[in-house]
């Protein structure tokens, strides 16, 4: 039996994200608290992550209050570690295949994803050149050429999808917004892009990340659409 | 029972050593094939790995001579991938721990190694300059300061020591012959830092890492010594 699980989060925060879809999938029971990126509690990162980033994981220890972390549970944090952590703690959930050639193809697809999708993404965002815009692009496309002909990355649902998808969320809200260092109106010439049969593929497993339930349940997109609005429309005027 | 495992490896290469670590510390009974990285043969990419790079394994699929690659085996690339794939086939080894909570301080050390190890050590070796060197020793520090007051990286041995071994031996070599980008005899001054006070944890645990069987079988230092010697002894001439 898992003990208990408190889960600092922002959800602005794509890696955030990806720790509650995990805990969502395996359908643990825990305790979620929010941390305001903006003015974070003092003591958030003296008892939780040193790091001082969401997400982390207070794990075991007594009942106490979020925001009064007890010395006695283990703090863990890095969303990758805490996605694997929740399917070691939850091995019935639908997190990773039981076949060992089927976890390394979700591990592989994570390691692209982290490499060519998130980098160039953030990139494309902050700098908003046309290289940087193109690497997205690229990016799309190799996580698109991993995919089966249908179904998740590895054919089931698991946290290869995990990975990629609350990135491709905060993506599509910056772009249907039009928000980032881009030229005005590049925002759309993406999602037209994004649009192209070349992309058919990856559109088709993009619907199917955003319909499935723990994705519903821990994507906020208002919430997403007025913290990106806020914090990022100043990208393009600092250019 | 496993099925047939072939390893694509290089002795140069760290990245490639943590795939042959996992494999002796498995018991596995496998193939290796050594792919010369300076003259890679024409099948590697197209049969084998995409990406053009060792370490890659190729699982299952009938007997058949390395270098014939068959389409009926997996391919599987990337180190880490691959480490996690062979504990996941040789659940019985020392790999990973059996408590969720120290897998995941495994891969949390891993995720340092990685961000602030790997990266830093490169740069100090490729641009030699006194920022890289610092953020070099920072980077040991870093892991440093996650080791248990004693034994290896989580307490047992584990994936997470062997995602440091290979890059600490390399970086070793090459300090050792004053290989690198660095200013000539900076080699030793590095030496001398990382034998301070400061770093007496990191020098048993180093110690350590290289009596553990696994690393004396896998890691060839006179070979490796050489090949840094012809590849990367024009690094500071080039500056
Ligand atoms: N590598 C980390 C990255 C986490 C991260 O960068 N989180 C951001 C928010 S998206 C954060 O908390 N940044 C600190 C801050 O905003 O002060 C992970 O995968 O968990
Ligand atoms: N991220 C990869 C890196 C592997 C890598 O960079 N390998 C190098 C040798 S150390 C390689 O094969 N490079 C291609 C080449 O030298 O042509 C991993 O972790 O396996």
């Amino acid at each position: 039996m898992p003990e208990r699980i408190t889960l600092y989060t922002a959800k602005i925060c794509p890696y955030a994200q990806r720790a509650e879809l995990a805990l969502e999938e395996a359908k643990a029971k825990y305790t979620k608290y929010q941390i305001d990126l903006q003015n974070k509690p003092e003591w958030y990162a003296p008892k939780v992550n040193p790091a001082s980033k969401v997400p982390a994981i207070a794990y075991g220890g007594p009942a106490v209050q979020p925001d009064q972390p007890s010395s006695e549970s283990v703090k863990l944090a890095e969303s990758l570690v805490l996605v694997e952590f929740v399917a070691d703690l939850f091995p019935d959930s639908p997190l990773l295949p039981a076949d060992p050639v089927k976890r390394a193809q979700a591990r592989f697809f994570i390691e692209v994803v982290s490499s060519k999708l998130v980098s160039s993404w953030n990139n494309a965002l902050r700098t908003g050149t046309p290289e940087a815009v193109q690497a997205f692009l690229g990016g799309v496309e190799a996580v698109q050429s991993l995919l089966p002909a249908q179904g998740y990355a590895v054919g089931e649902f698991s946290i290869a999808d995990i990975s990629v998808a609350p990135f491709l969320a905060r993506a599509y809200v910056a772009l249907e917004n039009d928000i980032g260092a881009y030229e005005q109106g590049e925002g759309a010439k993406i999602l037209e892009a994004l649009q192209q049969p070349r992309f058919a593929r990856f559109q088709t497993y993009w619907a199917e990340l955003q319909a499935r339930p723990s994705f519903q349940a821990t994507f906020d997109k208002e919430y997403v659409t007025e913290a990106f609005k806020k914090r990022f429309s100043s990208l393009r005027v600092k250019q």
